[in-house]
């Protein structure tokens, strides 16, 4: 017994080095650059680091039949500061996930069930598209505009995992038009016509 | 026509640029701490961002029924230099990932199908266990000591995303027992005896 | 004379460290995630880090009346390896930078001439736009969509920094329009109709 | 309009990740490694993103005949955890930036107005100099001395950008002369004799 | 006199510039991902970047005969956020330091009196062992299994550098046996028998 | 038997994912800007990793009286890509390491023998003095001007670790005096007078 407190005094140190092992976010304190302050370790359990909420479909009654549920740092508390998150995907069938980008990661996606076609489109713009199947993988580097639709007759299943706990995500209609970004500027920028822009302002709600 | 020239003439640098959006992997050409060498863009395909590897399970017929197929950036190589990378995990009844960690990135596992009984063990030495079924997630934070087992009756399968393009793999038994490390060091270091080394070594190959 | 020589014998080792304070790009050489392979120090002069391409306007006899010209990696091997790059903008009255993104860097925008009226739209779909004169300065934060439009009667001038050698460029006209990606895939998602997708394709120089 | 609300719902939870996008700085919260602690997304505005700091020249009626404005995080709080700054350098005719380092980022210079003298050294004793006028670039590795001289017979104006949204400025006779460092621990680390020590610490304010 | 502030003023925007240089650990405040929060630049002194604790051996009497002391960000709180850290080891003949890994950085050892066999495996189990003698360096890359042992007749010392201000210390043997981690878990996922690992949580103070 | 093969064949992708664990320098391949590349996996031994350089003084016959001997990434090829070195720093009594800077690591000294003033200034100009005994550390932050000088009667040894496997070294009398950088722009970026300048380039062997 004297053995065993002798052993575990030299290296009981690693218990008070704070920073270190996971940083498991504490999403009412102060945030950083690098993320979300960290939950004392003392008050850490296993559910931090696990995730339930991905284990059913999200909403597909709506007009685009998708729907995404994340799990990023504000969701799973324990990616903060990893470098790393995901995402599920559901597509009905016709579901479509529109063009969009994501800032701050790669994204390596994942098909679990159906058939997707997914593309990514390069700064040169160079086109990268590809049916996928159960069990594929296709990987769209950081920042540039991709897609999935569903590509079968059934519903389509994904997880899109992340380089980043906070990977971001921007829509390019609801950056257009989902918002009071003036009609004239759309319009200068996109060389869209404004027939065009004042309808999807109306579909997606935007004003201006 | 004409337009079209002007307009394209004034961007066009931008194909020119060579070290942008990706560096899909030449696995022949020199490697540097940030990855492998970059395939020129022109014989770039979607090909190199697509995996159909992972379609299938790995071989199960083995002592720890479990089988690791991985899509790192030797095998996927568009994933070169993005900080994320997969893994098919198939798990028959009984089936055992063994006691590793990953020395070069964090870890989330996504349970696609059974159930998977998953821990890890901090530095200051908290065990974190739970046991997943399908849809649920679990962290792995780097370079900590984890590991999987099938808990159920049934076959299970999952995929691990990492945080980095080679994320590494360190088996403990592996490490311990599988290679030359004399038996002598062995049990100096890890206060196993010595008629449970030899053993160890026997089973897995080792030697000295 | 042989104090300097001995003073010199003990630090000569820095000489000798290869990859140290900076590497200059060989654009011939291999490519990593890194960036460009590093000239041989030896031959590495003052002009590797200097530019005299931005000294002029680029040609604003184009439809958009604006030119882009960029010093990155590629064209100033400088700054290869160290985090910043810098392009030259010109624009003519009624010129407009098209909506795009950068997604490989963060953007700081100085005006040095003229009136520019510049925007960026975040993941939350919040807007942000200011005009600009003389001085002033705007920050577009890594790969959101963004635009900068003359504001004013005369020609505007501007310099945008970014925070990597090679923060690439995706124009969300050209990305969408000038290449092969069809016209099917493209309205389902954006949600543009056939006219406009076939119209832009059109004027933009893309098929299918 | 039940569409609208419908398509809204699966994307709303983008603006509930909190870490993403920017990290605008709220210079009276905690400081980490990484930068300011992030205002509230919330209270963010265009303003924190805009700079009009630097329109006009600095003060130079000093004996540098020499102004430094910057733009860092603590000026300009949108740049906070995106690594770029800028700062406006004013040089009147034999105006003069002494010898300097920034010990966080690379810095890269564009002359607006004049001409200017500039060089660095770098580790191996190697001189890079250079004459710049208008339009023309200058890139400063990272931490290496280096320097600004007016070199016509006007005033320049120069913007100097940096791949660090804090940079930090180390000027060589400040670091030596402006402060208590001990005359004799000066002498015996730059080999200056005593009478000059003493000389630029009394015309610097230092002591000791 | 006058000169003097002249001269200041220009510059003296660099005490403003809160995150630079440094950032001293506040052991109290918020944590990120990237470290401790910062103390006030004011309340800094030299004491901060100076630690006289590691002049002495720590406690040989023990049954590994070895001590480890460290230096990480939470005992010296100057090198938060710098990358860098440092540990004293000493070994009485015969002592150990047993199997172990640092999640989060590299280590470079160097000895500085006696003699230490050291060794580490990589993820392809190859075995990388020496005999170090005083001036004696060697590396373990970041996260791989390593140990050291005492390889002559006198007491030895060490010091151990890392790549990191808190490298973390999963030491083999604490994290299998000295928790509360099912003897059964470890059996199937180490293929230790169940006689080993209970003698082992018995030393070691474990459970379950 | 059988089993083992059965085993290893699961897991043996380790040994083919080649960028992983380490990358030893190969000094004479295309360097990048995050180092050297990386030696082939086969032919790495054990004596990449460890160093034996470093065990006696350097010369200490030379006006300063001191050595500096380094292990980085050139020197000890298994530092490369891994953020650590090391240098061994000699002392004579007298002797001194003048005035200098790392640009690309913060520094971390370890006094072994006798007595050492070290220094360093910040960005502000405060000045950290200490004088260390053997077994004290102290930190000196990333491209700040820092110097050692002997405190006591007997030659003093230190090692200094440092957060990059090329920090660099620039001394700055060198960096002024020892090359060409002609005198007239010595004088007006230091406020050194000419015959000042002119003394130290002829000791130190500068020219112009």
């Amino acid at each position: 017994m004297i053995h065993i407190l002798l052993l575990l005094s030299i290296f009981t140190f690693s218990a008070h080095s704070a920073v270190q092992d996971f940083c498991v976010a504490d999403v009412k304190g102060p945030e950083s650059p690098a993320g979300y302050s960290c939950k004392p370790a003392t008050i850490v359990t296993v559910d931090d680091f696990v995730s339930t909420g991905l284990r059913a479909s999200g909403n597909l009654s709506n007009i685009i039949k998708a729907a995404v549920t994340p799990a990023f740092a504000a969701q799973l508390p324990g990616v903060n500061g990893l470098g790393i998150s995901i995402a599920r995907l559901d597509l009905a069938p016709g579901g479509v996930v529109p063009m969009h980008t994501h800032p701050g990661g790669s994204e390596l996606l994942l098909v679990t069930q159906g058939f997707i076609k997914a593309g990514f489109i390069s700064s040169a713009n160079a086109v990268y598209v590809k049916t996928l199947q159960k069990g594929d993988l296709m990987v769209f580097p950081q920042g540039l505009l991709h897609f999935q639709v569903n590509a079968g007759g059934v519903t389509a299943v994904a997880f899109a995992s992340f380089s980043s706990a906070t990977p971001g995500l921007q829509i390019l209609d609801f950056a257009l038009f989902a918002n009071d970004l003036p009609s004239s500027l759309v319009e200068a920028t996109t060389f869209l016509d404004d027939a065009t822009v004042k309808k999807l302002k109306a579909v997606l709600g935007g004003t201006g």
